[in-house]
């Protein structure tokens, strides 16, 4: 299961029930938190999201309808008797705040917290990763130090296909070598490709976060055909001027990211709100890219099923 | 009007759709914020609470589920244009945290934020007042420096009794030194006491927050008579110990004080996550202070109208 439900919608403030930007992935049973507003831990229990299953936490970047949920959900992590460590990946100056938080309230978390600083990664390098997944930053252009962040899946192993094995009268001892991916040679001379006996795999999924930018050509290079994109939409594009300068998207901005990086889907957020009505931004969205949706509260997005 | 609207009832961390502590004393259509756990701009928006009508912030220590929700609240104040200085009296320690915060994400508040220190005031008395309303600090007894607030009614003035003073034959130049308590003699050498032409006044109304605290005689002197009491009841009281250790009271403990105190009624919130019911809280309160309440979420008490 590779899944990316929404926690929080609504640009700089709460509106019209919308809370601040925050998203979980879930990738096999484990949760993967970007970004974490005022109110995420609530919205975590309203959507039965298991506290003890948060495997990262990834903040793009300081402003505080990205982070100021922080505290308070890795307080309540030490409350709920998380014994495993957290690694978070974020600005450096994150760590400065909980230290100083935490310094005056006293409080002493359960667990490890495992810091890594985002100003000491490389755009596009791999920054986290598990067994089947990885997660490298995206170079944003805000009005402070921001990422976005790419969550991919590592190239599957491709399944063995015994019949066909068997069909090509393949001793069983060569099997193994056969499904790491090895070309062999039989004891009667008849050579084996490892292609023959296995199944294509399929391709690996991807998310994109990009949340908070101005457009601009530079990211588009690192969203090259990735599964599902979820790229803020701000304002309608006729406030244009005020998304360049308040270093945000429009609608419209978004749908061209989708577009030109061919991406398979797209959703947007992270609306100002001025906007109670939230369906001309996605109208204006489809006009450049049809597969668009609103990336509201509740919503989850499944890159197997939903793209 | 003198009322308190529960905006968070739930101590350390949210729990069963109960947010942190925050409470909104209104008066005479100005608010007045005591606490202000994460969450609290989004219980203000749920319960319609005019944002550019709070007029003071009083926190009353820096536990995070006190806290969290200021940094978020101020900068939306500011988004929404508020231009008028806010008052704040909290630990000193709070207005580090604000100004780091605010550093690391380059925010710049559109007014002034006026703090005061607590550290600096003496408990009993007054750190702020209207021309009709006075706030006192009741010093509590947690694992950090804690206070409660008493907000106390001005006493108030009397009406004049019109009919009686011409009853009595006063001239009208003397109405004025009457209103204002003075006692008079007219040319005829008839001495007036103010008292003959002057209404009973309403007794002045009071309420007193007592949160967090370990229970203790000390801070009763503070509540004598108070009309509506708030005393934090964090656990049953088969708890008792658990509550001493961690700085907590029982329900039994907050009724003993509403009791003691002599005070018309009593709420208890601040609950400990363990609760889901809540009943067995109430009634355990009950039993030595029956008029008392649960201060739940949403929930609004009218001074004049509910004790």
């Amino acid at each position: 299961m590779f899944s990316v439900r929404i926690l929080g919608s609504s640009s700089a403030t709460p509106a019209f029930q919308r809370f601040t930007s925050s998203q979980v992935i879930s990738y096999n049973d484990r949760y993967y938190l970007i970004d974490c507003g005022e109110g995420t831990q609530m919205q975590l229990q309203k959507y039965r999201i298991k506290y003890n299953r948060i495997d990262g936490l990834f903040i793009s970047h300081l402003h505080g309808d990205h982070i100021l949920g922080t505290p308070g959900l890795l307080a309540s992590l030490s409350i709920f008797d998380r014994k495993s460590p957290l690694p978070i990946y974020a600005p450096r100056g994150l760590k400065e705040i909980l230290e100083l938080i935490y310094k005056h309230s006293d409080t002493h978390l359960n667990y490890e917290i495992q810091f890594h600083a985002l100003e000491d990664f490389e755009p596009g390098n791999v920054i986290f990763q598990t067994d089947r997944l990885e997660v490298s930053i995206i170079p944003l252009q805000h009005r402070i130090f921001c990422n976005g962040f790419l969550f991919r899946e590592k190239n599957k192993r491709r399944k063995f296909n015994f019949y066909k094995a068997r069909e090509l009268g393949i001793p069983k001892k060569y099997f193994q070598l056969l499904k790491l991916g090895n070309d062999i040679q039989l004891e009667n001379g008849k050579k084996i490709k490892a292609e023959e006996v296995l199944f294509p795999a399929d391709p690996p999924l991807s998310y994109a976060y990009c949340s908070d930018t101005r457009y601009n050509e530079h990211y588009l290079s690192y969203l090259k055909d990735v599964s599902l994109l979820y790229h803020e939409a701000t304002f309608l594009d006729e406030l244009r001027n005020r998304a360049g300068d308040t270093g945000h998207s429009t609608a419209k901005e978004a749908s061209l990211a989708a577009k030109r990086s061919n991406v398979s889907k797209l959703i947007i957020g992270h609306f100002s709100a001025r906007y109670k009505d939230l369906n001309p931004l996605l109208e204006e969205a489809k006009i450049e890219f049809t597969n668009t949706d609103l990336a509201l509260e509740g919503r989850k997005f499944d890159l197997r099923k939903d793209l």
